[in-house]
């Protein structure tokens, strides 16, 4: 299953590349290959200054070696062995009409023991409805198709996950989040355990996870490009810009202050680059910036907090 | 002495304002108060879109009350009451020629037992050396009336702090950093000690390190002032600004990611908009950035790493 779940994960990087680049009609993805020291490697993808995209990136890795460290005793399993692989994507449009979107789906072993984690959520700097209910339908549909109580969970811990204390506010509108999918509870550690929002009493085998994943990852690009699809030709101007370069701060802010994934990819040392491809190209921060009353702008911070997205949209 | 250190650092404040509006000459600095509360309050003061300063935040604060968490746990001294008084500012000049500039001068008290903390340092784009000469000069001059051996020992401190792992550089040429001057070394908490460069056995009382944090805290204008007379006509452009921009980008990313007062106050409900005012206006990632072998951009690597730059200019 390691070796499925290596080139299920390759495969799908070059398919989201693809179907990106057609939509993006202006410049190709690069792809840069690299190795790490301590075993594996991998490929990122970048796509800079496109027509629809003002960056975009997309890392798969496989990487291999001896636990170590923090690693050693918090990880599930036995064994001073591990083997990572997956795919990371965060794709910055030009257009403040489109959102910012990350997706990440990893499979993890240590020993004989394999579990899966991930997800997608959504950033948008407008707020189109339409838009957050067919991403979260998208990916409701895949969880639906395995389990109909992943769902509900899997947005949750989403919610919980990329949420700014500082900002009171969450980093967009949410989506799937999830880990330790294919581990029983007693394979958890305590502190996996308290972080695990899904029911780790009636969890799938890790074959049954492998399937959800595929599913999960194939969604993505119905999740996310009809939405690039429905928005890209919307005009927007200097104002709206604007706006979307300081929502961008907040993205950075998230990032760098509290993504598990940077703060431990980069204390562990992880291939600053690839993990670093996540921050837009262009920022901005203005002191005290709040967008008046009543404005579209100011519209967005009602999608800032935690909604039931699908169950408003059916009631 | 509270008293005296409260009313000094909002003198300061205002000085260090008056000498930047008038080498500005476009923009006024717009005074924010605010009040904390849990005790105490502020006066955070901002430059936006001037002619020399892109963006220049000065911020002076008083705070107070109980001590809760860890910082009961760290702080050193007795009691459960706190005072906490000081300037924090940082300069982001919008000519790449000129150096970004950061400052902290504070007098922390608990209970009887009170020291002083804080630095400057420099943060040049273009890489000047008699620039990082006269700022290092001026300070060590400071220094240098106080304690001979301070200077050595709060230049190593600052470069040890400002310092990106996983980049591998400083975060520009640096400066001074010191804490806990005005403590006994049997006053400082282990951890306080571990992080302490200075000597602690051979330390002043608290009102002669009063004397040097007046001292160092009126050397700021002295220390920065005169290189940006020096750079600010210095024509610049596209590339000049793009590598600024981008340079801009490790700034952020040593705040967000390893800076004490940053996280630490975040993470303790400070404001959010007086900690985050460190940030530039604009700012840039690019994948992969170097600048050619040979470049002037490139000739700055050789400067973010620590020299001994007094040294080198009188050997």
């Amino acid at each position: 299953m390691r070796e499925a779940a290596t080139t299920f994960f390759r495969e799908l990087q070059i398919s989201i590349c693809d179907a990106l680049e057609e939509i993006d009609g202006g410049a190709p993805f690069e792809e840069d290959t690299w190795t790490r020291k301590e075993g594996g490697g991998g490929h990122t993808r970048i796509l800079s200054g496109g027509d629809v995209f003002e960056s975009a990136g997309v890392n798969w890795s496989e990487v291999f070696g001896s636990l170590t460290g923090p690693l050693y005793d918090h990880l599930p399993g036995n064994g001073d062995s591990f083997h990572a692989t997956g795919v990371s994507l965060v794709l910055h449009p030009k257009s403040p009409m489109i959102p910012t979107v990350h997706a990440n789906f990893r499979a993890i072993s240590r020993g004989e023991t394999s579990w899966f984690g991930g997800g997608a959520d959504l950033t948008p700097y407008y707020p189109y409805h339409e838009d957050v209910l067919h991403f979260h339908q998208t990916f409701k549909d895949a969880c639906d198709r395995h389990d109909p109580a992943w769902y509900a969970n899997f947005k949750a811990w989403c919610d919980s996950y990329f949420y700014l204390p500082h900002r009171d506010e969450t980093r967009g509108v949410g989506g799937l989040f999830f880990d330790y999918l294919g581990l029983r509870k007693d394979q958890l550690s305590p502190r996996a355990a308290a972080n695990c929002v899904h029911s780790p009493e009636n969890t799938p085998t890790a074959e049954a996870a492998f399937e959800f994943q595929k599913d999960a990852g194939t969604s993505f690009i119905n999740a996310y490009l009809p939405i690039v699809a429905r928005r890209k030709d919307e005009s927007w101007g200097e104002k709206e810009r604007n706006f979307q370069l300081i929502r961008r701060g907040r993205y950075v802010e998230f990032n760098l202050l509290y993504d598990r994934g940077t703060t431990f990819g980069l204390q562990t040392g992880g291939r600053t680059e690839s993990i670093l491809m996540s921050l837009p190209r262009n920022v901005r921060w203005e002191y005290n910036y709040m967008p008046p009353e009543g404005s579209r702008e100011r519209e967005l911070w009602d999608y800032l907090h935690p909604r039931d997205w699908l169950g408003e949209s059916t009631s």
